[in-house]
Formats: structure tokens, C-alpha cells, sequence
């Protein structure tokens, strides 16, 4: 238990998420003039805080929840940067395995002029290789008082299935964030105890060819045109990868749309999916969240007509952002999202807020802006939540 | 004063070098596997101690020197990285700045399977906005007791003049390390001042060029069959570029030839660029250095014939070496040639020294190795020493 938790036993009674996953340290150079490929140019180099479990806690953090942080890091210089930050959160680190043996997560991109990637090299193995069964079993009675439980798809299968089965024994609802196309396919193994996913089109494709042992899917990639698409042919596109992810067990799979928002589609009306309150976070900012965010834009009537063993698909757009950087937007989203569903609010609410949260993010060069504002916040998580339109529900059948 | 030299109050009252230039991070990344470019490819990411004069320094104190380090970094993980190492070795962090709003120097360079820099970004300018002549100028004091500085060209002009003209005042002789090609051409305004030069042939070319302010060495470059041609045959075509670096003032050209050893140039014989007695080192390990060498290989018969206003030049080769890494190696051929002046060794002993330091390094990954071989190193250098070939002196004009 770290020194602030002791500062702060009340705060510290409340339950707390659990996030499994990367820690890593993003290494950005960019030249400041055009570089001949082969050569050294001169530029700049950035140290960026990353990784999407890592993300994830921080953007909850400074919404002012206290996630529990379960991840491996080495004494190296990444290692001891990620690790101060984190101390600096006032977040614990028990959960955090540290070894000297461990070559601390980083990826190192060069980008060219234009901002694409000119080269790039992902160190992540630790990952895999110490966040072990092992490791996170420690951390089974934690589970048991956590709202819920985030992984990210770096974590290697058996560690997937071990963190899920915690989850059931604790009765803990299970958030998997696939993290790219090609780890989105460690799904297969651990549906069956996943109640949210958040794919972007791509994962959510190789999902669901994973879930089906076959590349049925695929087609549905060649879609270029896809962009133009409204939500509503984009959702009737993604219909049959979306339906399959359901039949498997998951039981709300939001689909990440970018700027055009998020699909969220569930197979329960939202009541269904709520957390108990004895375990919900309403104190501090959760505190205020919840009030504000029940006064302003209460739970209400979309779903009236859907029972909750019907099929519902909601479509929540996004609000204009002046983008400084995309990186970060889709971690922020899962954060907000998770800080809101712990908070006691409704998967509507709270994806709202995600997407709230995720705006405010790529206004900054950051992952995670160093602070977010709950009026700002609240305001654009209202005008999305008014906006949302059912897509499809059972009756529509 | 750093507690290791409080509790050696007497190796504290040798003289020591002082080095003025670049500590650099190196981080380099190496893919695993053959990457497309614009992607991120899984592989190892590794950091690496650098910049030419902390490598000079760290050799200097691997061979047992505790050479004056003036520098400047940042409060950032590549500045922390570099000052604890620093710390490790026991030396003073008196002469380096450290500054909250310093971009601690790094380069950043991403590799191919073949090993070759496939995109690289250096972001070194704080090294020229920091290290100011004002800076370096609290350091006066420290230069009257010193044997010799070392600069390299990262430094910039002004402040290379700076330095220069406080050695000039202490009666300290100055070593110029070039750098690059681009770089050595701030040898312009501190030729006059000079002992030591230590370019390789591009440098010398380059160096030889801004000092008649013209491009008339370039076409020595055009030679691209040079690596088949004798040490004789070299020094012939280099000859016109050394010469006027003589006539500029620099008393020791010393060109670096990678595995065809170096040429010693100079207008003195060897005795008239030696270390005054009262600031030579002969306690430790320098003291070991003088005694085995001055009892394996003492100095000798090469340049009786040798008036001290004479041109001479001479080809020391180097020997056979299992390569690891060639990186360091010009680094690490300064530091063990300056160890050896400032230990009192005659410039031909003391660079059959750095070239078997030199060799030493080449053999490990890193830029400089964690320890040398006394014996080794004595070895080495008395084999290159009796293998030295005189090339030219005035009596064969």
C-alpha cells in the first residue's frame, strides 16, 4: 500500500477497477528537416507515457479514480521513468512485478516530415513473457471488491484465461481491449467471460474470423469506401461479426468508429449491465460525475422497448474536436467509459462520457491530457447521449 | 567534489585531463525480423552510453584516469541515465550543467537486419546552446593544474574558442576531436591553439579545406580505391592536407585509418610535445602504464635523425582484432592516447597505447569496454610500437 493511499483511508475503501496490461514507453523522433533514408538527421525525440492498460488507468486516473495497475516493468531507464510517473499519479505500484531481468516495454518510431512512421521497433515481449497466471493470481482478493476488470490483448493467452477465470470466481464484470488487429484475436479463448469489448472495424473482424475458427470475415475489409458510409449501412456491414461476437458471450460490443463515433450493441437492455452499487465509486470526481451526469441527461428511454434478452444496437456520434493528435483517443474512450460504469452510471451514460473523454484527448499531443474539465465534459457527453440513435432492436426483426 | 575523491584525498592531487564536449544517449533499435518500411516491427531497443567526449572520458577512466568531465543535461530519463552512470564511475558532475529546461543530448537511430541505419533522428542542440562560454569559463581553475583538454567539435565555435583560450592562459595543451566531417570544419578558428588533432581522412580532408577558407582538398575524396592503397601511398595523397594543418599551427596531426592504424604527423620530434613532469599522473593505474611501457618499449631510436622544428611522419598499424562493434573505437583511441600523455608517455608510446585500447574495444558491443587487461593493452601496444614505420622526415626532402 503505497503512502497517499494511507493519507487517504476513506478514499481508499472505495472499490477500485483493476486494469491488466502494458506498461510501455513510446520513444518518438522526428526530424526537423527532410531526411535521406540510410542517414541521421537532426530532430527531436519524445518520451511518451504509453501502452493501453497503462493508458487506460492514467485517463481514469485523472478523472480522479484510483485503478489498480497490474503490469511488469523493468529497473532500466523506461523502466524507472514509467514507474516514477506512476508513483506521481498517486496510483499504487504493488501490482506493478518489477525485475532486473525485465527489458521494459518500449516502441521506438521515427516518423518522416509528414508525421507517417519511416521506422519503427516494438521491444514488448516482457509482457508476455512476466506477466504471468502466477503474477496476477496474487491479486485475486483485490478482484473481489473491483467494480470491474480491464485486459489488454498484449497479455499472453494462459494469462488472458487466468485473469478471466479471477473474474468469474470475484463475480467481477471482464472489459478486453483486443490493442491491434493481430493480439485482437486472443479473444478465442476468453469470450465466454468477456461482458465488454471495444474493437475498432478491423479487430472486430479478425474477432470474430478468431471466434469462428475461419476467415469468413474477411471480405468485409475490402470495403474501401467504407468511410462514406453512414452509421447505419457501416452497422448493417458489421452486423454478422458484431451478432457472432454476441452468440460467444460477449455481452456489449462497442464498435470504435473514430469521428464518427461508436456502435454500441448489446444483447440486454442497459439496466442489464450496470454495476452493483456496493460496489460503485461515488465519491470524488465519480461522485460528481454521477450526480451531474443523472441530473443532466438521466437514464431514459431508448431502450424502453427492449427487454433485456433482446438485441439492441445503438449508434453514439462523436462531437467536433480540433485534433491535435489521434494517438490515445481510443484508450481515453475505455477509460472514461470504465471510470462512468464504475460510478454507477448505465453503458449509455458511460460510453457518452467515453466519448467525451476521448475528444478532450486528441485536442492534446498527449495519450492522456494532464487534466480534464467535468463541465466540458459532462456538456459533450450530454450532446452525444441526445444525439444517439437506435440503430436496430429485436422488434425490428 | 564527489565523496569518492573526498575518501582518496591523494590520487585527488594528481593532475587530471579535463574534457569538454558531448554526453549523448544512443538509443538504438534493432528489428528482429525484416520490416516493411513505415511499420513497426517487433525487435530490442538498446541504450547506449555516447556522445565522443563522454566516451573519451569514460575510456580515460576505465584505464584508471579521472578525467574532468564539463558537459551539460537535462533532468530527463537520458539526462538521469547519463548522470548516474557517471556517478557510477566515481568522477566529479561538478563541470556538468544540469538544467531543468535542457533536451538532454540523443540519437536515436533505428537499424535493418544488415545493421545499417535504416532512419535516425539526433537531437544534440542543446550541447551548443548550453555548454557556454560563460559556463566553461568556471572552470579556469580547474585547467592550470590539468596535463591536457580535450574538445570535441560538438562544441559550438565560440565556445571552442573560449576553452581554447583558457587552456592557452594554464599552458595547457589542447586536443581537438572533429566529431564528423561536417563539425571538424570548426577547427577554423582554433588551429592556432591545437596540440592534438585526431581526424580520419574525410575529417582531415574537410578541416584542411576551412582552413584555406576553399574546396581545394575535396577531390582527395574521389579516391575510392584508397583502402587498397599502402600506408605510404596515403600519407602521400594526404600528405598537401596535412601539412597545412602543420602550418596552421596544430604541432600532432594524428589521421585514423580504422584497420589500417594511424599516422602520426607532426614538426616536432616526440620530446617536444611531452607533459611537463609536476602535471603527469604515475600513481594507479597511469603509474602501472609508465613503468610497463617504458620497460617493454622505451622510448627510442625512431626519430634520432628528428630535429624538434622537423616534419615527420610515421605509420603505427594496428592489430589483428575479432570485431564486435566498431562503434567507440576512435573514442576509445583518444582516451587511452591521452592516458598515456597525461601518465607522461612520449606520443609515439602513448599512441601504440590507444591503438591497442582501440583494438580492446572493437572486440566488445558497447562503446567503451567495462574494464581493460593492463597486461593486454602493454602487449598491444608494444607490438605496434616495433612494427611503426617512419614514412617521411625533412631529410628525405
Amino acid at each position: 500500500m503505497s503512502k497517499m493511499q494511507l493519507l487517504h483511508p476513506l478514499e481508499h475503501e472505495d472499490a477500485e477497477a483493476v486494469i491488466i496490461g502494458g506498461m510501455v514507453l513510446d520513444i518518438h523522433a522526428s526530424p526537423s528537416i527532410a531526411a535521406n533514408p540510410g542517414t541521421t538527421t537532426p530532430g527531436k525525440v519524445y518520451y511518451v507515457q504509453g501502452g493501453v492498460a497503462r493508458n487506460v488507468a492514467e485517463c481514469m486516473a485523472k478523472l480522479g479514480a484510483k485503478p489498480y495497475m497490474i503490469s511488469a516493468l523493468g529497473f532500466d531507464m523506461a523502466g524507472n521513468l514509467l514507474l516514477e510517473k506512476w508513483k506521481s499519479f498517486g496510483l499504487s505500484i504493488e501490482g506493478i512485478l518489477k525485475d532486473k531481468d525485465i527489458d521494459t516495454p518500449v516502441v521506438c518510431n521515427i516518423f518522416d516530415v509528414n508525421g507517417e512512421v519511416a521506422a519503427g521497433v516494438a521491444s514488448v515481449e516482457a509482457i508476455e513473457k512476466y506477466l504471468t497466471p502466477d503474477w496476477i493470481s496474487r491479486f485475486k482478493s483485490t478482484l473481489l471488491s473491483a467494480p470491474v476488470l480491464m485486459v489488454d490483448a498484449n497479455l499472453s493467452p494462459p494469462s488472458l484465461e487466468a485473469s478471466c477465470r479471477l473474474a468469474a470466481d470475484a463475480e467481477c464484470p471482464v472489459w478486453f481491449e483486443p490493442v491491434s488487429v493481430a493480439k485482437s484475436r486472443r479473444i478465442s479463448s476468453i469470450a465466454e467471460y468477456v461482458t465488454f469489448a471495444s474493437p475498432n472495424e478491423a479487430e472486430l473482424i479478425a474477432m470474430a474470423d478468431a471466434l469462428l475458427g475461419s476467415d469468413e470475415f474477411r471480405p468485409l475489409k475490402g470495403y474501401d469506401k467504407k468511410n462514406n458510409l453512414s452509421p447505419a449501412s457501416l452497422f448493417q456491414l458489421l452486423k454478422p461479426a458484431i451478432c457472432l461476437l454476441l452468440e460467444k458471450g460477449i455481452k456489449v460490443v462497442l464498435v470504435t468508429l473514430g469521428s464518427s463515433g461508436v456502435l454500441l450493441c448489446s444483447k440486454g437492455g442497459p439496466s442489464s449491465i450496470q454495476i452493483p452499487v456496493d460496489k460503485t465509486r461515488r465519491r470524488g470526481f465519480g461522485g460528481e460525475l454521477y450526480r451531474n451526469v443523472m441530473k443532466r441527461f438521466p437514464p431514459n428511454s431508448f431502450l424502453e422497448h427492449g427487454r433485456s434478452s433482446h438485441f439492441f444496437a445503438l449508434h453514439l456520434p462523436a462531437v467536433p474536436a480540433s485534433v491535435v493528435r489521434l494517438t490515445g483517443a481510443g484508450d481515453c474512450l475505455v477509460g472514461g467509459t470504465l471510470t462512468s460504469i464504475c460510478a454507477g452510471l448505465d453503458i449509455i451514460q458511460s460510453v457518452s462520457v467515453g466519448i467525451a473523454v476521448a475528444k478532450a484527448t486528441v485536442e492534446v499531443a498527449a495519450n492522456v491530457p494532464s487534466a480534464f474539465s467535468l463541465a466540458t465534459i459532462v456538456d459533450d457527453a450530454k450532446c452525444i447521449y441526445s444525439s444517439a440513435k437506435v440503430l436496430f432492436h429485436q422488434s425490428m426483426l
